[in-house]
């Protein structure tokens, strides 16, 4: 009765990236991964903005769930899990840097100034950075053959 | 001890922005503005995503509080409240343009490919006539002097 499959309430772009972000946790690990590289469990649950394990763990299986990252053995250590950011992933780039700028302009944070330049002065450079790191965790990283 | 004030758990812009918006409900309100040309409660309340008027009302305060939108009185009503998009608010144009991007190239959505190539040929056409809207909509229906 109107619903987009899957409970969702209408088939508007908008409503089905945001009821598939749900609360604001998925986006911040998205962010980890992105801007700070980060690729394991506890890297996450470290990056200083409170996540319970459990609400991490359930965010990372909807991510995966989603297509937005995929699990690999970690190369430092293969009893070890660590994610990848896909393509689909990746391309979430834009959304999260209209997302800083917009919040750097008009909310009270931390962000630098420096960061705020470069995203808004070079904004295609900065996101073709993020990919080129995404490439290379594939090249070093990855254990398993693709 | 590290909460960078209202409880926020990090002063990192993208944390903040999300937690301004919280759940989807905030952004739905705004995309509404800002593509379907909404400016009442009933519009809101009947726009298809099946929101509840108790987290309308909630919602539309945050987004007052957040200096998103601000209430003026109806031209067409007196006794009816109007809503209106910020510069802020309209600044978040950018942001919805990025997610509506994203989603209708991986997600299954009901997005016009007319749609999807304006915004994504024409961005800043795009932009432009959302703002043009909201400064007509000043001078058409504003009945309080400003």
């Amino acid at each position: 009765m109107g619903n987009h499959g899957n409970g969702r309430r209408s088939g508007c772009p908008i409503n089905i990236a945001l009821e598939l972000f749900g609360d604001r946790w998925s986006l911040l690990i998205v962010r980890d991964m992105m801007f700070n590289g980060y690729r394991t469990f506890n890297q996450f649950l470290g990056s200083g903005e409170g996540i319970a394990t459990n609400i991490l763990s359930d965010r990372l299986s909807r991510l995966e769930a989603g297509g937005i990252l995929t699990k690999e053995r970690d190369a430092d250590d293969a009893r070890r899990t660590a994610y990848r950011l896909t393509e689909k992933g990746i391309k979430l780039g834009p959304v999260l840097v209209e997302i800083f700028l917009w919040s750097a302009r008009y909310e009270d944070t931390d962000a630098q100034p420096e960061t705020v330049q470069a995203m808004h002065y070079h904004r295609d450079h900065f996101l073709a950075a993020i990919r080129r790191r995404w490439s290379m965790a594939t090249s070093q990283n990855d254990v398993r053959s693709e």
